[in-house]
């Protein structure tokens, strides 16, 4: 390993993390609360052992894979370390390990929470909740890769951005980078005015679209984004939840007029159809039970978009629904938005590639000699080798899911609450059933589920095999 | 389709069905009950339209595949229709649909029950229904297929044996078919004879016999194993259970004296030690709040046994159990018995090819060019698409038990009940948690319900593709 180069980029990214600090200590200035202190320490700190680390002398040398890894696993899990500061010293959430999990799940974009009152946290600190979103969403190591001359290397661009497919789709990273971040700072802006448009006033309005194009979930307000009684205000979030968990090349084809990629681009189909389909067979299942069909196909689009983008907003507490309904947004927590999106769970792309490999090995049983090969599109072929991966993806999403849900049960919780705080986490949604329900945090649970649910949101985030390939103790073993 | 052949061996199996119901008739002259008239008509019946059938002047010619997995399918669902007959007529489930689903679960070894009150049933008629477990076991379509010489058919003896490896093991099918059923009733006879010596009753221990072997879980006892309260009756009934969830070719290759083969056997390994490990982590749980060491570990390894091989008997009430025991049993519902055993489910070859795919896939992100064989044992490498075959076999049961789980929560049950429904079913288990606990029947769920859950049992003992790929549409359309 190349401990030298590793150091040196995350004391990139820690000052980095430190600058980013900055508008969330100015909010803090601005409404003259306490946690103004600890965001210009952490800030210093934070600053000051980025600095140090940044004086490592650092050989050229080619990145091996191992660095790669241990880069996007570690600046993970460092901006999250340090990140969690501000929490501790302003005293909003005074344990270590708790901040450390409402950072990761702020960060990986899970947005679980364990603040029970969340509008008595001061503002600043609320601000920078949010905005671990927002930083979380597209990122941060994606920046530092592309647009800083310290390491290059694909290999690290691979490891953090979301989905099998989600390759370059310019020829040089930097450019691919860019076009990202210009989506995300444009779905951003625009998602901003149209809530100010709305009434929200600019911070309720700023946190939220941070969460929103971040697919993260946090609100500054208890009653989370059912606080505001408007369903314009619940639509755009509905509309900007959809737009952030669609793959962000298709944007880009968009700008170059390429109507046709994007019209039968077949993820975003099958995408579309799932939140089409999702919100009629609830809305018909709501209205059956409480006759009112306006309000119902309200909350079942907002809960569809919520849970298939791995937001986690709500606006009403849908564990309350019949069951019928619960299902369907059960099933919505193991799909996951699109590739190269900011949602996190398994991915329309992989879902739909299971479809096409069912679908091949009947073929295969009437023709057991035949080579049938699976496409995505009109003429794109999926490798074998994208196709092992993604079925080892899956089977690795669910063994890790089945052993987290056997030591979260330690807890004595019913089998409901465990399966869907498990998928919260490891789906990155952050709210579920039961114990997880929209009315409750995971504030209840022991340090031990904390911890467990810290990693389950990272190993989501970095979509497993990333944190999984470093620590299998194989990788260690003979030097790679 | 050649509709001719498929009509003649569906004929061919009808005449064996009313064979197979003579000793059923004999036990309910013998108890002097009126089942004995409505045995005496199915038997005639049965028999006459079976003749009729046979009467069907086939042209020699060679099998379609569509043909074999039209009589594999038909197969099972013409036993199935007729096998039904004796529950209704004798008035012991007045309701056709559901003396359809008691004897699907009968056939499919699933055990699943909706009568309530077991013991008031006729003698002659709970000798039939655990009867129809011990057939449904081995499976009447080897014996037709291996015995008669109407039509051979490699791709059938395939479309009903367990497992993805089910191969044969001596060149002609006929030989392996008989070596299937030595084992089988040698086991048979044994275990009878043991638990004659624990003082069992001759009617209690044949149904009981042939419900383990046959892995289903059907009792004629309400109280379940729970009946007896000899802890020598559940250890036979469990080790039996575990004897007949492995791979029926390891006991020839016993008889052969080829012990290596049997103690490298990678599929015997891992199953006994998901056993082992399943059987201490639910014994510490349940001493741990009971503080009875010996009664939890019995009833550990009991219900650890009977999940695993997807039999589903029961002596005490599980869903009783800590959350954590629950967990564990929950998870074994995934697990299944070994490729070429009666049991049901997944089955832990294909476990290990998923757990030895992750491994690849491991290895490969640091060697992304290296091919990475997977092997099975010292020197047999699983081909690529028997590896394609088991991830699309996985992918379609969980699109199934997506779905089915949630047509099933139209019902309004919880979510536990739910999957544990589906999963009870289509694994062939047969009891699970909540609504489907081992103190609960089948009996309260609407006619839709029912008729799902039968289809989830057949498709679950055919392994799902030889029925998908019958109803496929597309191979409807092109004559294939």
């Amino acid at each position: 390993m190349n401990y030298r180069i590793i150091g040196k980029t995350l004391g990139i990214i820690l000052i980095l993390e430190a600058i980013l600090m900055i508008p969330s200590f100015l909010v803090s200035i601005y409404y003259n609360q306490d946690d103004r202190y600890s965001f210009l320490f952490c800030i210093l700190f934070t600053g000051a052992v980025g600095f140090v680390l940044c004086q490592l002398k650092a050989e050229k040398k080619a990145l091996k894979i191992k660095d790669g890894l241990a880069i996007a696993s570690f600046g993970w899990i460092v901006l999250s370390v340090f990140g969690a500061l501000p929490f501790v010293l302003s005293g909003s959430i005074p344990f270590y390990i708790d901040a450390l999990f409402e950072t990761i799940a702020g960060f990986t974009t899970a947005g679980a929470t364990l603040v029970d009152n969340v509008e008595a946290l001061p503002k600043g600190i609320l601000f920078w909740r949010s905005f671990t979103h927002w930083i979380g969403g597209m990122g941060i190591l994606v920046f530092t890769v592309a647009f800083l001359p310290v390491v290059g290397g694909f290999q690290m661009f691979r490891a953090e951005a979301s989905g099998p497919m989600a390759d370059r789709f310019v020829p040089r990273i930097k450019d691919t980078a860019k076009i990202l971040y210009i989506t995300y700072i444009a779905l951003t802006i625009t998602e901003l005015i149209l809530l100010l448009l709305g009434g929200m006033n600019l911070f309720d309005a700023m946190t939220h679209t941070f969460a929103t194009v971040g697919t993260g979930g946090l609100s500054p307000r208890n009653g989370n984004i059912g606080a505001y009684h408007s369903t314009y205000i619940h639509m755009v979030i509905a509309v900007f939840m959809i737009l952030s968990g669609i793959n962000f090349s298709l944007y880009y084809a968009l700008f170059k007029r390429k109507w046709r990629d994007v019209l039968k681009d077949q993820e975003l189909i099958l995408y579309l159809a799932i939140i089409l389909v999702a919100t009629l067979l609830i809305t018909f299942n709501l209205t059956s039970t409480n006759g009112k069909l306006g309000a119902s196909l309200r909350d079942a689009f907002f809960h569809v978009s919520s849970i298939i983008t791995t937001t986690g907003y709500t606006t009403v507490n849908f564990d309350l629904w019949p069951a019928f309904s619960k299902v369907v947004l059960f099933l919505l927590m193991f799909v996951g938005g699109c590739a190269g999106s900011t949602a996190g769970g398994i991915k329309v792309i992989r879902i739909l590639v299971l479809f096409k490999l069912i679908k091949k090995e009947i073929k295969k049983i009437f023709h057991p000699r035949a080579v049938v090969p699976i496409r995505i599109g009109e003429d794109k072929v999926i490798h074998n080798d994208t196709i092992t991966n993604i079925t080892g993806f899956m089977a690795l999403y669910f063994f890790i899911f089945m052993l987290s849900t056997l030591l979260i049960s330690l807890e004595g919780i019913d089998l409901e609450s465990s399966i869907s705080a498990v998928a919260a986490t490891l789906g990155n949604i952050g709210i579920g059933f039961g114990a997880v329900s929209p009315v409750r945090t995971f504030s209840g649970f022991s340090v031990f589920s904390k911890v467990l649910f810290s990693i389950l949101m990272l190993l989501g985030r970095l979509e497993l095999f990333t944190m999984v390939a470093l620590f299998a103790p194989k990788s260690w073993r003979n030097e790679i």
